[in-house]
């Protein structure tokens, strides 16, 4: 029985980070809105969130009775099933704190280009857009990379991965936060082998592995662009330093 | 050996909601930084901080060689423990989904008196944060109160709880959210009540919990304030309906 993933087609967004867990453990899934047969598509979705109890929204993730919610919910779930999480207690929970860490993370971004409304187009928000994405390049960015370029530095078990000797979610969520930045803010993001060269390194080692690189070169992986999380408004970019 | 909570003092803020839960258990624990012995204090949270591998940010819980951040991550970890969690696992998925869902709740109340950034002061991002609390109070609120609303009514097991019949972290974080909406907007929350009655009705019997009763009468529960996540301006604030 395969998982099922639920997400909106037709951009990464959140749903992203699960199937990469997914796709780098080589799980079997469906990614059902995506799909056009019967029970699948977006309404096949949206009837799942009309029950109550239901999710509140996507990405979730159905296998067989159960259904988790949110990305750090889903890989959590996923993580120790798929071999993507520490055995270790007390290491499977900083992986997770690192996870919540990464949504946290995300949600930031997102609100890049909608600091005011989702309510409301970004056309409409773009002052305050700007204003928003300055700050976040200038402070919250550096924060939270350089948080994860000490995690990285401080692993005990050597920095070719976030927690541990073993490739988690994280280090694959890690991936994809760091290609989404290089896409949205290509100019202030120019320096970035520099300042974190863990993460980094880390990232272009996901993007190495064969199942991470099989994906990318398929037409699961759906490219970047301006309905996702990540999306590239020159004008809140701006240069380097 | 006491749970060891890391938190701002002064503040409820996201502590809080792990407050309310070792406090509805009556579990022994310190709340460490608004402590002033020995390994007590501020500086015993920020040096666990500065440690690589550290918690990014506060709230974070030591229990012996364990130490687990975020709201949600600390409440999946406490609520077994504590007895606040469905023990079926579909169940505690969903009430996991549900205490996710509250934490991002909790970000979009914070940022309607920071929708810039984190790093000016609200005087310095008045007009943006009147625009982002009336979308989040036209759109948000009733999307989020009005999900757990009819979560309450869609509980099979009834509606004295979100999740199956005993009381869970959940229940309370949602009478946090409850009592900190009519803190911070208390015009646009008068008619809340007959808005969202299950929700009321939860908020009240929370309240109405011995421990948590005793609990709200101490000294131990902060005042809400204007340094927290819910914060009263009344500027942001606009009459109900």
């Amino acid at each position: 029985m395969p998982y099922e993933l639920f997400y909106w087609p037709g951009i990464q967004g959140r749903g992203e980070f699960v199937r990469l867990a997914l796709e780098a453990a080589g799980a079997d899934y469906v990614d059902v809105a995506r799909g056009h047969g019967p029970g699948q598509g977006v309404k096949a979705m949206t009837a799942l969130m009309a029950q109550a109890p239901g999710p509140f929204a996507p990405p979730f993730l159905r296998d067989g009775a159960v259904l988790v919610s949110h990305v750090a919910g889903i890989l959590g779930y996923l993580g120790p099933k798929l071999g993507l999480a520490p055995v270790d207690e007390a290491m499977r929970l900083y992986a997770q704190g690192l996870q919540l860490t990464i949504t946290d993370f995300v949600a930031e971004v997102h609100d890049t280009h909608h600091p005011i409304s989702t309510a409301l187009y970004y056309e409409d928000q773009k002052a305050e857009a700007k204003a928003r994405a300055t700050a976040f390049l200038d402070h919250r960015l550096p924060k939270y990379f350089g948080y994860f370029e000490r995690a990285l530095a401080g692993n005990p078990a050597g920095s070719a991965h976030i927690v541990g000797e073993q490739l988690t979610t994280v280090d694959l969520s890690l991936f994809q936060c760091w290609v989404g930045m290089g896409y949205a803010f290509p100019r202030a993001f120019a320096d970035a082998d520099a300042r974190w060269p863990k993460l980094s390194a880390l990232a272009a080692s996901v993007a190495r592995l064969p199942a991470i690189a099989g994906y990318l070169a398929s037409d699961r992986r759906l490219p970047f662009n301006e309905h996702g999380i990540f999306r590239r408004y020159p004008e809140l970019d701006r240069a380097a330093g």
